[in-house]
């Protein structure tokens, strides 16, 4: 089953906003089995909504649309979905229940006409419910093919596709099994890996298609397959991941399927049962942020100081004056020094702390730009490596916090192994 | 001058990437008045790929793509390019080179055939060089149309756009001066505003543009015109945001037009070469880290403790625990007291500071999911601000970060407006 979405919305083409809606959605609809054919951006505009429905009908077998459901003036799809299958908008009593409600509960001001608009649906359209908007998804056919239509704000759009759009889906005929199993590297570059494994790649079943993902340092070797038959499919890929195991033993660090770093980082806090804390310097609390961003964080994370200014990593973390002045700020015995003290201040069973300089100039050291150190301090030692991150400070920043938690998973796979 | 973007590759439809590159090309190619028309994102499949250049060509002066450049087997742009252009593929001797320097500098690994491919070319293409990868950029015409081909990498495409695409884009004639101009609100919902507007809004001139954008609390009025005569566009622009302080003096906060909230702010505490820290609880570190993303941030941000546990809000921050105990570590007076001891702890002239429940369960503290309490130290004074920020996690802390800065921009303008 193919699917196609729309993103409606002018603040996307101006680049105003980061559609971000796409990629959730193609996630999802891949998991149920439902494969994205294409994601088309266009503005609201009512001619250019008109010929992307018609494309999109005429190459999928679900249409799936956000934004432009706004009740003010620039937002049209209602009209147009209306112009596009001939049908007129009808007010819907449970929407005005619903809005009526959330403004009574929610909102100060006084209800205006433009908010009872929100009521305003399709006449053939089946409404889904939008717990937490005023703008109701909506599920309507056209030649046989599904459109469904919904808010273009995350957190709503969300919403509507758990509880009213993938259940529906996912309970439709012929839905094939979709499997992606996705190894990740280290060391190598993606040429080279794709060297190694040439022979292989060519003998691979035409039912399994590989990609290479290279980013940051790492390379991920993504193996897709589908079909009807789980269980073939299940043990194809599996029997191709095994041969992996044997011709890249060396770069495999281990596997990245739904699961990233971070989320496998902290599951792996939680089943141990022991806790974090972080110092950092040049990752400014990037490393801190990702984790407090996974619900249930609090099991596992103590806390984190970001000493940004040379004199705070003294003052806060109680780092020896002496040790800064005698190997600079960036070094390797500050960088052990600031885990070690983090995971003192925070009684931590582990922490992790990053000095270094990002860039663009240099800063309170004369490392060059580029250069890392990241601390780690566990239950048995604690010891800091240094890393040459390039001059580009947003990579710098990112592949440190990579490493940062490479190392940390590192470490704990060690214990969890024991 | 109208643009069609296609972002090529099957990560970005099965939802394992974000496509962040058209949000940046779409924002790049407007400042410089070309208007993206549409995005497109398909995936590398030579068929669809040729659907996507003839749907291009056909709507659009200029076609710029991303992705698909790499070494191995599934990446086809190249190919596909050929076989849309009836071109063949040929060695570039001059990328060769510059592969070849790259690998002597940066990889360890030896060259191999896969690498020397990155150095052929389309024979009718132009060479756009990628100072940071191996893929170089291509430019070339069909049927009068410009096509630019740049691999995916983010930080790759950038520096191939703004070094070789944009100033000679920017070099052609015709282009029109495009305009946008941008007024935050807050304390309205975006129907109230657009009842309060209507008039108004009925009587702005066909040439400008209007759009509603609300987000998290505050409402963004976004003017956009175009046209040959730039002092015209500019002049009847501005004509209309005086209007529209007449209209909604109270509910104005600031324009945000290039800069958003966090650079807006980050600028303030330079220009007034005021320092800040921060405390975070809920926010995870979020704040400090939005601040550190931007360069220069060492000229007045001194760092940050996370403290998520309890315990640590009494042994980092020093707060006194009997305040803990009596008004719960969800309360006005620990959140004023954390300002008070970042303030403290790092010397800086402001501090803010975030404690609250984020959700989805409760923690350490009886306050309803959503409470939130943000403290903030100047140098005249300290208080806290309670607020309810709904039941969803990652909008309760988006939402407490929004609010932060917006009340440090609010002290902020008092001392400049002093």
């Amino acid at each position: 089953m193919k699917a196609t979405i729309i993103t409606i919305g002018d603040e996307i083409l101006i680049g105003q906003i980061v559609d971000t809606n796409s990629e959730w959605m193609a996630q999802e609809l891949n998991k149920i089995g439902v494969d994205v054919y294409e994601i088309i951006s266009i503005s609201d505009n009512r001619e250019h909504i008109l010929s992307a429905f018609a494309k999109a009908e005429s190459q999928s077998d679900i249409v799936l649309m956000t934004g432009g459901l706004g009740p003010t003036k620039d937002d049209i799809t209602k009209k147009t979905i209306c112009e596009y299958t001939n049908d007129t908008l009808v007010l819907n009593q449970d929407v005005l229940d619903h809005v009526t409600q959330l403004f009574a509960k929610y909102v100060k001001d006084a209800m205006v006409d433009m908010n009872k608009d929100q009521a305003l649906v399709p006449s053939q359209a089946q409404i889904i419910k939008n717990d937490f908007g005023t703008a109701p998804g909506m599920w309507f056919e056209n030649n046989g093919v599904i459109f469904i239509s919904m808010p273009g704000v995350p957190f709503e759009m969300k919403e509507i596709m758990l509880s009213g759009v993938l259940p529906r889906l996912k309970a439709m005929p012929g839905l094939p099994f979709i499997h992606h199993r996705t190894i990740l590297t280290a060391g190598q570059g993606e040429s080279t890996i794709a060297t190694r494994l040439e022979d292989w790649q060519n003998n691979l079943p035409a039912s399994i298609k590989l990609a290479y993902l290279p980013s940051l340092g790492t390379v991920r070797l993504r193996l897709s397959s589908k079909g009807m038959d789980k269980g073939h499919i299940l043990k194809s890929v599996d029997d191709q991941i095994k041969e992996l195991y044997l011709l890249i033993p060396d770069i495999i660090v281990g596997e990245s399927n739904e699961e990233g770093l971070v989320d496998q980082v902290s599951r792996l806090f939680k089943e141990q049962n022991k806790s974090l804390a972080t110092a950092e310097s040049c990752t400014g609390g990037k490393i801190a942020n990702l984790i407090t961003e996974i619900p249930g964080a609090s099991q596992f994370f103590k806390g984190s100081t970001i000493t940004y200014a040379t004199a705070s990593k003294v003052d806060i973390l109680g780092i020896d004056e002496t040790l800064i002045d005698k190997y600079s700020v960036v070094s390797h015995e500050v960088a052990e020094a600031m885990a070690v003290a983090a995971k003192k201040k925070f009684e931590s069973n582990y922490a992790i702390a990053t000095t270094g300089n990002a860039g663009p100039s240099k800063g309170d050291s004369d490392a060059p730009v580029g250069t890392v150190y990241i601390g780690i301090a566990t239950e048995d030692e604690s010891f800091a490596l240094k890393f040459m991150m390039g001059n580009h400070r947003e990579r710098v920043i990112q592949k440190t916090v990579n490493k940062a938690f490479e190392l940390l998973q590192k470490e704990l796979l060690k214990k969890g192994g024991q």
